[in-house]
């Protein structure tokens, strides 16, 4: 039977739990339903690289019934793990990588693997963008974020070095969640730059993503009923690199602030402290460095056979020595000070999530110099989709809030995709 | 042509290096006679789970000629990484763990794969200890420090996640440096705990562990000559664990403080402030808490094929709520800082490595209580070996630096094994 869950052009998590929940649809329902969307419209989106078998899907737990999809530098013991890279060419782990054996134990349906650039870097895929036609998805959870907007999946995990989260759900209208570093264990998920990456998730919308996180993690990130934004303070924040916004999405950001405004929200301005603009420098040494050493043996015997701009970055990151590495460290963390006081004065604050929608054409993922600084200081973050262009091409807004409060960045960012929604 | 230097009981990298350098050995004379020791008493010892070919070593480079062990947790391309486990029996990674590749960039000899408990955990293996015949090596990393000891290799690779470097260093009668917390990287090496494991190594000296960490890293490590101890404050650590210790141990403290007055330092008791017993009592926490995250799959799928005390660990660590860890992991930050004030009134602090001789028999790798407050805070540790119980068996001594002061805490460890020494 025929359930209207099911035929919603995306798969949403709390829906489709609600629907489980009441007895409507079952579990099976779901995983049959994303397959078969798979199957139909996989071929155009290139969103996953892999398939898993529908036959042995749990059919209970909390997350029973939601169909997610695996970024490919995450371990799998059912299916190899290639990171987008012909040096990994049908390598196959023996066991699930710490998030993915988190999902299964709580019932998730692992439905495959997904394109990511090689080994989440910034060489790009085959992948489409499901929200803007001849567009690139973002990356480097190109796939995962694709998976999603497509309505394959419910949920999808990706990860950040940069801007590897926030950039595609941006790109693809809809949520991302990149949470403070190390709230997601990263164990079995290949390793970029290890003071930086982070393991983030995707779904259909904010109340979803903070849904799955909640039932994945058994911390409270369901957004509260009664959460009310009046009354709060939001600040803007502004640094240089505001400066080569395009117009869209500053137009963005000011509607945001706007109707924030209406709905009697406090908003200030935020300048970006000097710490901030010296700690968004450093990132480039840090992950050149960490990079160089993560990736040594690959790069050291294969590094021929990696695409050119990977190969470029651990080439650059060789000339980063231990004292630009140290420098660069208490840049750092004089940079997490200076975010945490950031948050003394704000709830939250609202920044761009990318320059403006995805770039034309699939030749470049796109630019992530404006997340990498709150992958850096390891941040919550949260795109916040709903709004676009005149063209229809989707424009993200992060919602960025203090180091731990997590639950408090999906919130707000809840609040105001409410907020877009009904106007 | 033999060379005194190969003659020595253990193998000392600065005197290969030197050697070397003075051109009176090659790197394949060392490489040779590492071999012949571990073929000719690695029967009894039982360091080693698997030998590499000794034909293809590297004949150049700043660690060539220094024949190095390494823990079974770390990946190798060229042997299989069974991290002492049946779950893993046969398990052939890709690609070298980041410490490996640096290793063999620097043209260190890996000379092989060293027992490890399974997992890195506290289930004992078949190692004995060669500086106490009959008992523990210690664990986790008891190959490497065995290793060694025994004289078949010149350096070795562990890791520590309570007190795996430092315990079987202070057994073995060796020297132990378990940097801090990421200084080297830990890629490619298996996860237990991810906020504590930290990577470390073994030398004979600790002016040579010294001096293969800074050609490992490019990082200044050497024992500076002119390093002078005099006028220097030394803290006496107390804790309530030493309430515990045995005789002998308290003993080996007591001369080493006398043997430091005697030589002009100015030494003072440094008890422990509640900020550090309480970091200390959330050790428990984070680490049962992220090793059943690490490890879900390995526990979940084959739990009834792990070791008894690698089950329990796992067992118990399913009962950490993310409200529990969170309150461990707060006490593990201001323990952080608690542990960096320390350091504003003393040099560095010295204290037990362990709470005496390796213990008798094999059935147990020892107690890590001691070491494992330094894991957790991220501090700088190195055992000076030297000191021996009247019967003989080698008693350590951890001298510890401030979070990041990594040459300070090998050069006033050094100061001592060399006052040990001269006595």
């Amino acid at each position: 039977m025929s359930s209207s869950v099911l035929d919603q052009r995306r798969l949403g998590v709390r829906a489709i739990l609600e629907a489980i929940a009441a007895g409507s649809i079952t579990p099976g329902d779901v995983i049959r339903e994303s397959r078969r969307r798979i199957d139909a419209g996989d071929a155009e989106v290139k969103a996953f690289t892999r398939l898993s078998q529908v036959a042995d899907m749990p059919d209970r737990g909390p997350l029973a019934g939601i169909p997610v999809g695996i970024k490919d530098i995450f371990d799998t013991a059912d299916m190899p793990t290639e990171m987008g890279s012909a040096l990994y060419r049908g390598h196959q782990p023996r066991f699930d990588a710490a998030l993915v054996a988190m999902a299964r134990a709580k019932g998730a349906a692992v439905m495959g693997k997904t394109a990511t650039t090689e080994l989440a870097s910034l060489d790009p895929v085959e992948t489409t963008n499901p929200s803007a036609p001849g567009r690139t998805p973002g990356g480097s959870s190109s796939g995962s974020a694709a998976c999603v907007a497509a309505g394959f999946c419910a949920a999808a995990f990706g990860s950040q070095t940069g801007a590897s989260v926030v950039r595609p759900a941006a790109f693809c209208g809809i949520a991302g969640f990149k949470p403070s570093y190390r709230l997601l264990p990263t164990v079995g998920m290949k390793t970029f730059a290890w003071s930086l990456d982070t393991a983030g998730l995707f779904a259909a919308s904010v109340a979803d993503v903070a849904l799955f996180a909640d039932r994945l993690t058994d911390r409270a990130l369901t957004i509260p009923a009664e959460f009310d934004l009046s009354g709060r303070t939001i600040g803007f924040y502004r640094s240089k690199v505001d400066e080569t916004i395009e117009p869209s999405m500053a137009g963005a950001i000011e509607t945001v602030r706007r109707w924030l405004e209406d709905a009697g929200v406090r908003t200030v301005d935020v300048a970006e402290p000097g710490a901030l603009h010296e700690a968004r420098q450093s990132h480039t040494a840090i992950q050149g460095y960490e990079s160089t050493r993560a990736l040594m043996h690959e790069h050291r015997a294969e590094g021929a056979r990696m695409g050119p701009k990977l190969k470029a970055i651990l080439d650059e990151g060789l000339d980063v020595t231990p004292e630009a590495y140290d420098i660069a460290r208490r840049a750092a963390r004089i940079g997490r000070k200076a975010a945490n006081a950031l948050f003394e004065d704000v709830d939250a604050l609202v920044a761009p999530s990318a320059f403006g929608p995805a770039p034309e054409g699939f030749g470049s993922t796109g630019d992530p110099t404006i997340s990498k600084l709150w992958t850096l200081t390891g941040n919550p973050v949260v795109n916040v989709p709903g709004l676009a262009t005149d063209a229809g091409w989707p424009l993200g807004v992060s919602v960025i809030a203090r180091f731990g409060r997590d639950s408090h960045a999906l919130a707000i960012a809840a609040s105001i995709e409410r907020l877009i929604a009904n106007r």
